[in-house]
């Protein structure tokens, strides 16, 4: 609004002209470079209190820059110069304060927690009790880790029946790697992990390298860095188990993962009788979630048999397994005893509780790259939404 | 200590030595009377503030008594006289600020609070979900209650097949009721209730009633109030299946009703080919209470069928079904449409998984009345308890 104005106001006056311009291409320069550095290097790198701490700094630095430029602005200099050290050491004393103020955000006591350029990683322990928190959602407990990750991996395993080669996407923690690794026949798994800072303190961790068996060391596994989009259609050869564990579809850039062009580009790499699954939420509190990605695999002309396994420090959770119609399953067994699948539990894992499933008023749409349903779908709790 | 030596050194001082009996009696008597009226009295009609406020005029009004008794503390009559309706006063304060403080305990708004002779019962609500704790431990939501309801009452029902006499324990707030009169044979429910006060709550708290379906006012229920183990022996007739809702046996008086002695006496109300079941805590936390529970009945000489169902605000929930060997047992279907359970789910729901029964080095007994073994199994989680 107010650039038509001036232009006309300006129309004669050539000097004026110009310098205004530069201001207003210097101004619209330094938000692009603001509005770039913020999300891309200063919050993944710094953190949220410590890049607050620097861009105080900056309105200072600024002033000062005034002070020595303009003759008029002297007598500011010197109060200037000794606000600047002053400013510093408080942005310095910033960043344990933003440790402590995080330290309130768990229940248990903060053992580790590490800025990467994806996300926030903080470790908290109390007794035998290890947790991973990612972006302030619990990611596991080494309590019942066990049970969702034997319930992610085993059954599209057993219902091959010899799984030979085994994709696995997300899951840089070498959890679900650990209860692949368990397979017998089990030749190459190609793991897929966004952030390599998490795949860094899988391995280094002596607790995490505890709990994951050091299975990120196995030689039988291929480690791929990158975005499961991009890098998926690049694999080598094609897979008897696709295993998707990626966080909840809650926005656009994570529904991608659960969408029909994602799982069309996982069908390019699975090898005939093969199968896919995937986590899928948490079907009490949202069962559209579930239903949707189970609608999307039916898009594709998948067969899929959705089902669940309560963990206790989440709740009752949900997959979803896909084959394609012609597939033969096995009978499904487990060649080794697991902690909480065994033949029982697998016989009737597949009947999912009715009150698993959307209700008759809830419509249920495949999930798509340009209509992310699911983010809907992942933040309408059906229980205590506020 | 101090007794003897006092006794030594009076020997002799007649006068001096009545009246130390005297005030040494009246402590004793003092000490006797406070101590049966705080439990009795005091705490269950009161509360903990108001009897807090309570407690602290008594000072007080000692002290007034003596400025008026002994001549030599005259001068303090008047003000002992002033702080009285100022002590009085600020008692009467104090009761609202414990509801205040009471209300900061719960996460959801309270919209109701009853101290009866025998717990504290709050009632919270946010949007349709409705919360009664007991004593500070929910006692359920009724979003979720349906799941625990369907799986106390419907298992050991739907194996009787035709179940027409019903006893209940427990559960006086309607909900367990509100499932067994579902079924169509059903001709008589004897319910047994601690607490009357209960009883009036889910009978008239518009709703408490409307989640219950007025089961309390169904013709073919019968409501005794009173101690479970005192009434059972009375109770006329024999039962086709005995539904036992107790709180976890966290305490001695709450351990009685999961006791050998107890299971004893129930089993002579039970009429020929009929079934007990019990709630049995949570296994995944405290896996012991279940299998003692199980080993108790068991000493009876009965076959047991532990079985579990995730409640999600409660987490993965244990029951234990109990029958004579000579039961022949229906093969179990419901004749009506329930929200969780249904024929798919009652097939599989007694293979316990391998994870809700305690480890080889947890030793496991039954439950005794003069050994009550489960409060210490309940008390010890082998989960994040500190």
């Amino acid at each position: 609004m107010e650039l038509p104005l001036l232009t006309r106001l300006l129309e004669g006056q050539e000097q004026l002209r110009r310098a205004l311009a530069q201001v207003l291409a210097l101004d619209y320069l330094g938000a692009l470079l603001g509005s770039l550095a913020l999300p891309l290097l200063l919050l993944p790198w710094l953190g949220l209190l410590p890049t607050a701490a620097l861009l105080a700094l900056v309105p200072l630095l600024c002033s000062g820059a005034l002070c020595w430029a303009f003759p008029g602005l002297r007598r500011w200099r010197w109060p200037v110069a000794a606000a600047l050290p002053l400013a510093g050491v408080a942005a310095l004393l910033v960043a344990p304060l933003g440790d402590r103020v995080e330290d309130g955000l768990y229940d248990d006591p903060v053992i580790g927690r590490l800025q990467t350029r994806h996300q926030r990683i903080v470790l908290t322990r109390r007794r035998d009790d290890l947790r991973v928190y990612l972006d302030g959602n619990l990611q596991f407990s080494s309590v019942d880790e066990y049970r969702y990750h034997e319930a992610l991996v085993h059954p599209a395993m057993a219902l091959h029946g010899r799984p030979r080669r085994v994709l696995l996407l997300g899951a840089g923690d070498g959890l679900a790697l650990r209860e692949i690794l368990r397979w017998p026949d089990l030749q190459r798994v190609d793991l897929v992990e966004l952030d390599p800072a998490m795949l860094r303190l899988a391995r280094r961790h002596p607790l995490l390298r505890r709990l994951n068996g050091a299975s990120l060391d196995d030689p039988r596994v291929h480690v791929h860095v990158g975005d499961a989009l991009a890098l998926v259609p690049g694999l080598p050869g094609r897979y008897d188990v696709i295993i998707a564990d990626f966080p909840d579809p809650a926005t656009p850039a994570l529904a991608r993962l659960y969408s029909l062009g994602f799982y069309g580009r996982l069908l390019g790499r699975l090898a005939p009788g093969g199968l896919v699954v995937t986590q899928a939420s948490t079907p009490f509190f949202t069962p559209r979630v579930l239903a949707s990605i189970q609608a999307t695999f039916e898009a594709l002309g998948l067969d899929t048999r959705p089902y669940s396994v309560t963990v206790p420090s989440f709740g009752p959770w949900g997959f979803v397994l896909a084959h394609r119609p012609t597939a033969t399953l096995a009978a499904g067994d487990l060649p080794f005893q697991a902690r909480w699948l065994d033949r029982a539990q697998l016989r009737h894992l597949f009947d999912l509780p009715r009150d698993l499933r959307p209700g008759p008023g809830e419509p249920v749409e495949p999930n798509r790259l340009v209509l992310p349903v699911l983010v809907d779908y992942q933040r309408q709790s059906r229980w205590r939404s506020d």
